[in-house]
């Protein structure tokens, strides 16, 4: 196999709202990762979305997204893995790239959760006849899990809101983030709007509308494209017991286990090689689960990083430090090529106030439902 | 890149009806493949399915049929391409097995159609603000250009039910085709209850339920694995413009022809070195325009083949030897799973009454939407 590099990247702000359609974002900021890439064609294009069936009554936007980009005959498909859809089309891209069958692989993610319900869609993650029969909802089953969580391991009652305060204060920095404006503390945390109990507003990631894009090449080739070429050092997907509550413990989640181990064996690097973590915190409780779970944490401890600031820009192990899904925003299907590209953004030291110092290694995670899938990616300079 | 082989297939019969669930259908026929290979893991599965969305209230398939076949850990993503989807899975298998980084790639397509409505589900792969909106579904689509396929070349009005006649004849020796009773004449297809004009029912593959699933491995261990394998020499997917009434001619199918090409120049044959073709003849007019735009007859032409009777088993090109989407049945997500069964089948001389003499090369292909994306893969011994 061929390695494989990210010499082009682009996001949009992610927004409440965007007047654009969705496949104006699509196409938009394929041509903006393109220009970043320095490339005029590209042989193929993934791209990663999950609500438009019901959203925009679309269910071929890879095409759509090709057309709209005038990028005229190229190979279009769409990858899907649930809310990890995104993480999905960059290990399809990378798969492409490294099998020397497609030089220049776009992956391209957008969601437009601003025009309808989509909650109800997102829900769809779940079993439609032995979850979705009974009410459940990712914010139901997430609730369900932070529940457990607290019962079981009895932590302190603000322990999880430490992780929506770091990514709050992350964003603030970071331009592409939808709330840049407020700084929280626990508290605040803690006295936010009761969604269901026991998660607040502020242990949420925020609908919205958004688009990212990466360009993967063979490495060998990297230095032609782009500026600041990172390299894809592993790549890996797993899943588990479709639903958390068949588990034999719910609260440790074995894909994120698997594949995180399948990921650091590929990468050849330990966990505390990891110079920063971009986690899948669309729900606090799951960015405390993912790290408990990828071997960062003992179970039960994982918030005690949070608590602690080893998780803050200058800490021990930096998590989600443009904001993560909960404050940079996670519109659901675009959500992992955001991570991509404040991975690069980091590991080329062009971070800004986020910047990590001596960033040599990051690891992005993506969860698919309540971890049915979840895929980790290693990158590094 | 290593080259790549079918090791192992398995068809469960197209039905209008299964009482057996989405997931319970995918993970039969998913077991059914590992046990025609001899394998008992997978490293990777690939999953095609493109209503469940809308008609199983599930967003995350391929989870969902790993764990239920009890896969436990897979690797496991969903691909689409709207109606070509099970194609696009097999792509993607196949760059993961190419690539190196992945063994034993399932690629299973289930769809289960019967549980409610399915035809506005699959309209969605068309533009919903500039198509859905006009009122267009496939049907409409398809019906367009057959209006205008006999107003631009004035063909005998027959001239597309022979499609149908072929298709519905091959089928009644396939013990998997939903249709197997039915020998019809082209006054049949012409007799036939009106849909949308000109399209009758019998020029239409019918709503059903069905699951196929082919695992792939690398040609140099495919001995190890199976008892036929067959070789994939080709695999390319194309876009055209995204709406078949903003191409030039909307009867010339560009996609089809860029990827045919693509395929025919990875595989180092031309397109009459193909023993037989396994298109996508969703619609009698997509048969017709497939032959055309791939090279098999001038525009305007492709009928005479049908008519003439060199489409037949015996004929100089056989098309849709165990029924196609026709008579066979096109339950969307794996039809091109049961495309690739029936050519494994055909190569490997077990095709029985429908066997093509000295098969050596077939050619599958399959249509997205209004062929906004098509997919080519071609096969040998």
């Amino acid at each position: 196999m061929r390695s494989v590099s990210v010499v082009g990247i682009a996001q949009l702000p992610v927004k409440k709202t965007y007047t654009r359609s969705l496949r104006q974002l699509g196409a938009a900021v394929t041509r903006a990762a393109m220009k970043d890439a320095g490339v005029d064609h590209i042989d193929a294009l993934y791209a990663s979305n999950m609500l438009s069936d019901e959203l925009q009554c679309q269910k071929h936007v890879s095409a759509l997204i090709a057309d709209e980009a005038g990028l005229d005959g190229v190979e279009a498909l769409q990858i899907r893995a649930a809310t990890a859809g995104g993480a999905a089309a960059l290990r399809v891209a990378y798969l492409a790239v490294a099998s020397g069958l497609v030089d220049l692989a776009m992956v391209v993610g957008v969601e437009k959760m601003s025009e309808g319900a989509a909650t109800p869609a997102l829900a769809k993650a779940l079993d439609a006849q032995r979850e979705l029969a009974d009410g459940a909802s990712l914010i139901s089953q997430n609730a369900a899990l932070m529940w457990h969580y607290f019962r079981h391991y009895e932590p302190p009652k603000e322990a999880l809101a430490h992780f929506s305060v770091n990514a709050h204060l992350n964003a603030r920095s970071n331009a592409n983030a939808l709330f840049r404006e407020a700084e929280y503390k626990t508290d605040d945390v803690l006295n936010s709007r009761m969604i269901l109990p026991p998660i607040h507003l502020l242990d949420c990631a925020p609908i919205c509308d958004g688009a990212a894009a990466v360009v993967l090449a063979p490495s060998d080739m990297a230095r032609n494209y782009g500026k600041h070429p990172v390299r894809i050092l592993a790549s890996s997907a797993a899943t588990d017991r479709f639903r958390a509550f068949d588990r034999q413990n719910p609260l440790h989640l074995t894909a994120v286990q698997l594949s995180s181990e399948k990921a650091f064996r590929q990468a050849k690097l330990r966990a505390d090689d990891i110079s920063f973590l971009e986690l899948h915190d669309a729900f606090s409780i799951m960015a405390c689960l993912t790290l408990e779970s990828s071997g960062y944490a003992a179970a039960g401890e994982g918030w005690r990083l949070a608590a602690d600031g080893e998780i803050g820009i200058g800490g021990r192990i930096p998590v989600c430090t443009m904001g993560g899904l909960k404050a940079r925003g996670h519109p659901v299907g675009a959500t992992a090529l955001y991570q991509v590209c404040e991975i690069v953004l980091q590991l080329s030291g062009r971070a800004g106030p986020n910047q990590v110092s001596d960033a040599q290694f990051g690891l992005m995670q993506s969860v698919g439902g309540i971890a049915s899938t979840v895929l980790t990616h290693i990158f590094g300079v």
